[in-house]
């Protein structure tokens, strides 16, 4: 494969059909069109992308979260110490972290694999384990070539294991101390963006430790910019085998027709890289939260994504996105239950003149 | 009773001192602190609320939504008919409106009431009916004062009823045609806010219903100016039966120690007026969306509100409320069952000293 070659081609998108009859139910529902705002929307959305309308609740929502070390942590980018990663992916696998709970709380399952985490783990976690940490990439490759395309292969592989078990709903999830660097590294690149335009504080570095983030950024992009046009060039040069692994499993999600609801920083970024090297797979993913990371606006925006929390959370470990499941099924079931004017008996604002396929005039 | 003597002497907040173990517990989960944004808040609220660190997830949430008619809705104010006041009614019995299916979604049961239907309704739904219709509030009084009382005595009664029955924490939606008029003159009267800053388009009122909406709420808000330090008064000459035994229920809930998702518009207006009548009740609500309409943006500052979604709902309901109620829970699950860096054996970035009594040092 030529490394500028792009893994897939074009997707296909969400069912267009599907979206319309969505939208015409929407219409009919007891309530005024328009007045559940987004949950409009993502109803409609979620309706096309499983490609029936009524739609169904999600049943099987799957939480994959991506281990891996960076060495670029050991230049003091971090709040932590790079041992935390292998922590807690113990602590994952235990359910003791934030994903676990809220998981829980939301009717998900959460799985963690270890990409590139700088310990040994669990053999259960580590069947795709790449290597031991990635590259420091403010002066050397994150991975070799061949490291890469293993990557997004076990990404992609992870999505097939998932959607063949029954996930109908994936959500990604990383964990992994120092990983907003090269997530902040790889959305500049691909959007040409500056360093101390999207450099953040990832979970709580303090001014010393923002500086230093903020020069291997911009050390790390002047590695990148060659190759913002070759995604697999990118990550090898400047992500890390698990946001590397997270690109494949996102573009599989949508080459299998799987919807995704997107994360935080790290999440996004290799999102950006998923959309590169599977043009259209953005149609299928939804932004679970605005995080405070000021590159995770900036990836947001390029990919069209408008999040559905705005709570100011900045964990990662797909805590954003599973918080914000629960208003998602809320939309389906809203679609998919509610009474309509007609079986209701209530009297709506408009003459409905339902056409012989089924649709309706949209109301005000 | 003298008219202008507050229901309630200032009632007492939330535990002080849970919410101080709560916050010293924040620092403890295996997490950096502050990363969870929002839900760190909520979930020490909900501690305090509880009175117990850590906190339960809510067992018996419940949602009442009032439901009434409004004399001026007959004035062309709302995009649909009165009569649909009625026939929504008879579809949250059935189950088949969106604050049911939202319900479910979030484990929450929703019981109706009548209040001031203008219609006869099922003797199940209407043993508080005060009236039918409350009067059009821009030519003359909502109420009298004495079904002012009743309305207000009627709130509390089913606050009381929903607590000794096992609600942990509870939801007030609403039903009525027009009531966004009656609760945008509540809310410009007790901040002090000009008509045209105020009035929204409720669930979708074309422009010269928002015409004939603008000039009701400023003969309204003529009529209401001489009453706004007396909130029985006010009440009786610009709200109605429905959200005269909100504001009851609310102050009520509080003064139970009973926690409370606000709503949008209309419950939010009676929230203003039940701080009113209960000073301190505000503390133990959260607001769980920010609507369309302005004025509910200036109510929720006047209480010092800041809303938990903003999905650009405005059904009423309940809707909004009841949408936010994962987030609260998933929020009082991380509290609750996270693991703490000892427990799990994670390395915090500070080093921790316990002090005897089990509080700790935050954290970065």
């Amino acid at each position: 494969m030529s490394p500028s070659a792009p893994l897939y081609e074009p997707l296909t998108p969400p069912d267009a059909g599907v979206r319309e009859q969505a939208l015409a139910r929407q219409s009919m529902l007891t309530k005024p069109t328009g007045a559940l705002g987004r949950l409009e929307e993502l109803s409609v959305w979620a309706a096309a992308c499983q490609g029936v309308c009524p739609p169904h609740i999600f049943a099987r929502p799957r939480v994959v979260v991506f281990a891996g070390d960076h060495g670029i942590a050991r230049g003091g980018v971090s709040a932590y110490p790079p041992e935390v990663t292998a922590q807690m992916v113990a602590n994952i696998q235990g359910g003791g972290a934030a994903v676990n709970v809220l998981a829980d709380v939301a009717g998900a399952s959460v799985r963690v694999v270890d990409l590139s985490v700088d310990a040994d783990t669990d053999p259960v976690v580590s069947a795709y384990k790449i290597r031991r940490s990635s590259g420091s990439i403010d002066r050397e490759d994150a991975l070799t070539h061949e490291e890469t395309l293993r990557a997004v292969a076990a990404g992609r592989a992870i999505a097939d294991e998932e959607i063949d078990s029954g996930a109908d709903l994936l959500i990604a999830g990383e964990m992994g101390i120092g990983n907003t660097t090269p997530a902040t590294v790889l959305i500049a690149a691909l959007t040409d963006t500056e360093p101390v335009a999207a450099v953040g504080r990832g979970t709580g570095v303090d001014d010393a430790g923002w500086m230093r983030k903020t020069a291997a950024i911009r050390d790390a992009l002047r590695r990148a910019r060659p190759h913002v046009r070759d995604a697999v060039g990118l990550l090898r040069t400047v992500s890390g085998a698990d946001l590397a692994a997270m690109a494949g499993f996102l573009a599989q999600a949508s080459a299998r027709r799987t919807p995704v609801i997107v994360d935080g920083l790290v999440v996004t970024a290799s999102a950006v890289v998923a959309e590169a090297l599977a043009p259209g797979a953005r149609e299928w993913w939804v932004a679970g939260h605005r995080s405070t990371e000021p590159a995770h606006s900036i990836a947001l925006r390029h990919l069209g994504l408008d999040p559905i929390l705005g709570l100011d959370m900045r964990l990662g470990e797909g805590s954003g996105a599973v918080a914000a499941l629960p208003i998602l099924q809320g939309a389906v079931a809203t679609l998919a239950h509610m009474a309509t004017f007609d079986s209701a008996g209530v009297s709506n604002n408009t003459e409905l003149e339902p056409e012989p396929d089924g649709a309706a005039a949209e109301s005000n």
